[in-house]
């Protein structure tokens, strides 16, 4: 049995990011769903919080060190398991494409569903708000992201090997189909995409393909 | 003159937090002001947008590689000048310090301008309704940094060398108490915040003692 162990969901583009890296290495991994709906939430449970403090997927249990946050996961199995880099050596390089993940990063707490949750709960957004709210969000990120690709992608976000970047922009790409934002205006972003979607790793770790899919 | 630039805003936490690094690792860097509110915000300006895509602050520039996103900027600093490092060596103690520096750095988009202004404008949320945001979001963020300290903390966030988390957490607690949100409840980060007060290169980096301070 491995000794990898994940815990996530399979529609969390978080814990997405964390299975394409994974996939990527060919690195096998139990796999522990943690369902973000059922029993109020079992990222809330007393025993959940216990590994991850923030109550949040993904979490990765591996050699004593219980790790949360797909960047902190991401950085480190790349530097654990060398092979298939996810980041380019050269520092310079290495903080491009930080810096594209951590876009992504940002604005995913705009679509976690605690922060919708909060936003119907207490601002008694509509329906309309919460779509409006949204897209917004992912479409400032989009257009950061596809203006930084003319510099540099090629058939990935970074040249032509698959980086950290393409990691983190699937999984933000199928949220925007989960919340019908199109993504017509940007064609560097479309060409990648179909480019990654044509991975093995890629498609092994898709939301659609997990054991907890529904 | 310093091969090191820094475009920022003395109140942001972000920029607050890339200058900890600075002056925790003695680097002289050439300081360039952008106002976020004056002229409709400096960050939107198309020559700002030129360095930056996203339009938000801190940028850096060294060496021909413009940096976003203060975790890729803190990140590049330690791997390009290592003395006083902000990251153990180990990746799963640095996976320990990002993981804690990335619950800061996911927190902070509830309480960025650019939110700020669109929850006032789109869904007219009342001054009491902003607090009751941010305070939610904030204390959430703390409950969960207070438990993490509890296994790692010594004079700092982790044992007694001062790291990155150090870094992101001093200018969350600088938007605490701009926001009033009481950290009363929270006896190790206030213990922790003590000591990093003390420390030279955190004054330097305050927001008060900036060329741009208000």
């Amino acid at each position: 049995m491995s000794d990898l162990v994940l815990y996530n969901y399979f529609r969390s583009s978080t814990s997405y990011r964390a299975r394409i890296a994974l996939h990527w290495k060919e690195l096998s991994f139990q796999y522990r769903p943690v369902h973000l709906l059922n029993n109020g939430g079992e990222q809330h449970s007393a025993e959940y919080r216990k590994l991850n403090p923030t109550g949040e997927v993904p979490t990765l249990i591996h050699n004593g060190f219980t790790i949360g946050q797909s960047m902190a996961i991401i950085q480190y199995l790349d530097e654990v398991f060398p092979e298939k880099p996810l980041f380019p050596k050269n520092p310079g390089l290495k903080a491009q494409v930080l810096q594209f993940c951590e876009n992504i990063n940002c604005t995913h707490p705009y679509q976690n569903l605690k922060t919708i949750q909060f936003l119907e709960k207490n601002f008694k957004i509509t329906p309309e708000q919460k779509n409006q709210w949204i897209q917004n969000w992912l479409d400032q990120c989009f257009i950061s992201l596809e203006s930084s690709l003319k510099n540099q992608s090629g058939k990935f976000c970074f040249g032509d090997n698959l980086t950290a970047a393409d990691a983190f922009l699937i999984p933000q790409l199928f949220s925007a189909q989960r919340f019908q934002v199109p993504i017509d205006n940007y064609p560097l972003i479309q060409k990648i995409q179909k480019n990654c979607l044509e991975q093995e790793a890629i498609k092994k770790a898709h939301p659609t393909n997990q054991i907890d899919s529904e």
